[in-house]
């Protein structure tokens, strides 16, 4: 089982931007506890501030990956090519979108998804937690496709 | 850990309509495959087709209630009162928004929840997964706010 | 062939209310009117300020009822819940929602309605008589589906 | 008892396009239908893709008509001058808008008559019963001012 | 005098809720401090978060008082029911829309009322004194009618 | 001098049509006035319902006329064949449009007029003097234009 | 027969300024036209860049004037303050909204007026010839008055 | 106690302004029944068409006075420098913004105030109690903040 | 194979207006082009400024034409009926919708074809070169679906 | 080298209102600053919360100025007038707006200018400062012109 | 004649994805078609999912290309900074859109092209073909204009 | 002090295309006359067409610059992604936004910056002054935040 994880724009700041405010945890402390919590799962973990990067890694994804989970940050209100790039995968390989905060406690412009329609699910809030119950999800999608 | 699991209007229908089409899954087996996999809650599931019971079950929630699990279904784009009703009581206990289906693949007027921004987080698209995966968050933000 | 006559909100003021311009026609007088305009049908005929109970009834009416004439009155323009309940019944048994003004002269609020694409069909500003237009109107479509 | 009855746009091809979908009632077996039904009634029934030529018919209309009954087919949603045939009559003589389909379950544009402000009543979703139930309303509300 | 004061959802949760934030004056407060200030009237002080129940006891008013004051919380907003309850008997009694907070400086969603038109007057933004200004105009109105 | 008077949809039943309201007043008394009030103007003096019939004699006008007044009644706000006819006239002859009503008073509908800005001016609210004003004013700009 | 002219902002600088654009007219040269034109009429001319002059010269205007001529110019757009002086005179005296310009043909602000539905009707796109126009007018319609 | 009574465009009108309809109540009666009905108030009674007048007499109003009563009038809907007035003294003395008319069954254009959002309250409805029932309001609200 | 061409309103008027503007290119000129340039395909080229006219032929068109293009001049944005005629044929014949210009350079009002959505496919902006590539792209489709 | 610095509404209480918040500098500070700052530079200093006032003043400036900084407060987002004015001299002297906040970080009212449309340019954000910066522009605006 | 093909976002899938569904066709057999179908034209063909890529491109292309054709895929209806491209080398070489599919029959977000207006025109809804008429348009252009 | 230039899509053409229109200032120019008029300054000067690499310097410039200045182009009006990077390091250096163009002068897509409210400030209008302007303004704020 081999699962895509999937960071949009600026989540590279994650973590060593301002901690006091945001904390310490990093990208790669979340990877980290992912391998750790989900050691059956081979995990794939990347981060990108370009949305062709991870157009063109979606598109090639059902070659190498069973499943994916985007984060993709402010691309979620703004980019139809990353719809169409999940929209056409979508019969392969499911994809689960994740977002640290509960975009409807921010700005109004955040709290519509352009990119959700073509994924099989939305996770959002939970902070890091949120990779964790998209990794449970995702696995629990992949046994009962595989059940 | 007492969870109140909170079902909106039309659930009661689930699983005995059409089932050749929806499933045979209702809302009871939801609630025993709930008792089954956390054991270590004390899970109350209810349901009401009525907006005020509703709000009155959020109202009385923290005397009983370390915290909720709620499908709004169409409540979720029409009903302030709900907003309100999980507002007050989220500095005492925490709220998670699930549902069943991915709303942004239905009509437009299902794409924005008014009652989301008074919940922690949002789970949506995983079928009665989505509780489980909704009830597995909240038992890790307790511990945290417990740990 | 048991029918079951739904009126929302408000309704139940309907003759006592200013009998002066509303005239003295009483939901009761509709209601005996339909019973003696239509011998050889079962009338059930009810009113509700509550939407849930509404919801709830709809819910049911497949195992007591072959049709549903419903005046939703304010809820036509609000209620998602309520279209979710007639869209559940819709493959089971017909709805045909019906209206005693022509809401399009009316407030630009009550020129939409939420419900309508649940039903069968809308009639709507013949005053009580559109009550007898939606009972023969049901009556056909079900002789048709029986034929 | 003069009825005239107006068909709009497009429904000149009714019955002889695409049969196996839409069937084989055209607009003569429905004026056929209608005249067998009500033998009482004195019916002239018309068809025109002339948004002109419906207005003039309608303005010449109370010469000749107690009422009228009225399919304007795209018309609906896009005629001002419609509306204003309809209302320089409405004092004289009462029309009525029906529709074969519920516009509710077609296309947004569908959803918002702009000439049954200027009618009695509509009724719409029956489809061929449409007229039948038209005439029925227009008859009750010619006996009723007789009356 | 009997005058009915209604409160619409989630108002019962007044005072006990953080009352280091909100403070400790409860409903039953605020009715008392009414009866106190006001002993020439007779007060009836009722709370609901059911829509229906509201619509109910706004229908059935004309029979037992001479005036409304409502503070709809929620349903201000949402609510077309409550709007033709309370126009249904603005020609029998008078009805003073009340609320606590002033809605402008909240979010944008609050700052239209649906129920306001069907009122005399709308009174906002001073916390329990509202109440107070709101049985004070009553009071002027009814006097004045009967004078 | 010679001038073309147009009248657009439903103008036809001015004055015949509830003359107790709307005066006896006919198209044909207002062409007479013309003729009679600018014996030096050849004026041509025609209605139609129809749009296409309006768009042809604008398209013709400037071989036979040296100016257009025209009313397009209902189809000043939808109408977007007759803004191109008088565009495409624009650089040739003059048009003025006039209205018997002032539209702001009436429905928001009739607040914006798609064929104004193809004309030099507008004319609105002066009832039939309205179109001696027109006349008046296109005689000045041939005037000028001849000077 | 006293008219009252009124002059919105800017239009001071009518003729002065840019003379090799606009042209040498200035509003005094209007002024000088309508006197010599109308010679019948008591004309008072007056230009304000004040909302506040304006509203006050038209809540005055009845006591002194027997109609109002206005070019509100910029404020036709955004002035409810001018909307309600002219409505509170309409009843007392006539005004008509005058325009140099056909609004139409500029930025789309300015092809809706706040004011004109306050007024009897409105001219505009002759320039300076509108005021000819709107006195022609006003003349006329006191004389049908008066008649 | 010196509370600024503010009232703008148009109220100069009051009363004589076709008293047959809107009464023989002018601003100098209410500011009479104000001085009256409050004698322990020091009332300063002023009226302006000019929006600067009355942003002007804001601003300096803290020097002098303990409170501000407002009757926007149509700069309520328009007026962006007026709610910054409103604001810039907010947290000096308290403000109250009040209507004779109910704004909501008026025209859509005066359903929302741009001004309230920078005052306490806001009290509409009540005719020239509206006045009383502002200052009343006032005083408490002084009284409670220098008790 | 025989073609049919059909020109909306105000296409007539091609050429022989402002032919120092737009040219010497008229409606029979392009006929006569596409006849010369197509020998192989029988051309039936007509024009009409009447959109009943259109709908009607469009409607007649199975029985005796292959496929259609079509420049539906201003109608392309608000003929609901053309699109509902186009709709009805597009199951038997191809249509393919051509504008001389590129609308996307014109008003916004032009931005959006309704007409579009029931043709195979639109070509726009290549002056009379559009009608070429449709017929071009007509024949390849034929010859397609005849392969 | 003379330039106009206007400044619009409520400007006047800089400094002095709420000194602990908003700092002690006021206009005429921030006057004087400009003109140590800029000794070669004749400044005209004035604010006024009249936008009559305002616009008179840039109407009549290319008489005695080459150049205008204005801070339109308020009226950057609702006057009309205002950019009426700038534009009427935009060909004869520039002007650029300033603004001491950045108004992108306020109520998004205030994120779009009506005025910037009629200046060269717009600065805002920089606190006093942006008006340094303003008068730096314009210098090198009028050096590059009489270059 | 050297002409670029350029094509936007997941275009790369083409053929190879679900080709059950949409086909075998590649972005490379449409190259080879057309390089087959065109043999007296230089033809290069690239494709990216960047929209920076493309952007580059376009700003390079009239260095080394006479044309371009280009299908933008998602960013037609998103990117600005593709028009702003496409519009700077807009006077030196011209540029087609097209598309696969006819947009106006998918979701509303595609029914509106924010780059077509740079463009010379565009062909869409041909599938492969569009490509075809495309070349053929651009090579007619050329031509034209070296004639 | 070292200051990051930043410039967005299609800034790279600047000056070498149509230099007969838009002049021959190239971006390099611009770097070179701020490198001349700020020697105090360490200014590093970048151009990408790449939303993604833009964004990826402003997570990076915390490090190694005091500063920002950029032009977003094209972005400025699209780029949620923008916005974040630009917010993400707000609280460690500032960053002001800058525009060749008075972007109100251009189409109404270009009238709201998503990118400034971001940024300390905005600067637009003075073609390449705007970035003197800038410099200018950023180092006045750092120097006011060192001393």
């Amino acid at each position: 089982m081999n699962i895509l994880v999937l960071n949009g724009p600026n989540l590279n700041l994650l973590g060593t931007r301002e901690p006091e405010i945001y904390g310490y945890t990093t990208l790669e402390d979340i990877n980290n506890n992912l391998v750790r919590n989900y050691p059956q799962v081979n995990i794939t973990f990347k981060q990108s501030n370009s949305e062709s990067e991870l157009i063109t890694w979606i598109g090639d994804s059902p070659k190498n990956f069973s499943g994916i989970l985007i984060n993709p940050a402010a691309l979620t209100h703004t980019s139809l090519g990353l719809y169409d790039a999940l929209k056409a995968i979508s019969n392969k390989i499911p994809a689960i979108e994740i977002h640290l905060s509960n975009t409807y406690s921010r700005e109004e412009i955040r709290h519509k998804s352009l990119t959700a329609g073509a994924c099989v699910g939305q996770i959002m809030g939970f902070q890091e937690n949120s990779y964790d119950l998209g990794m449970s999800a995702i696995i629990k999608l992949l046994n009962a496709n595989a059940g």
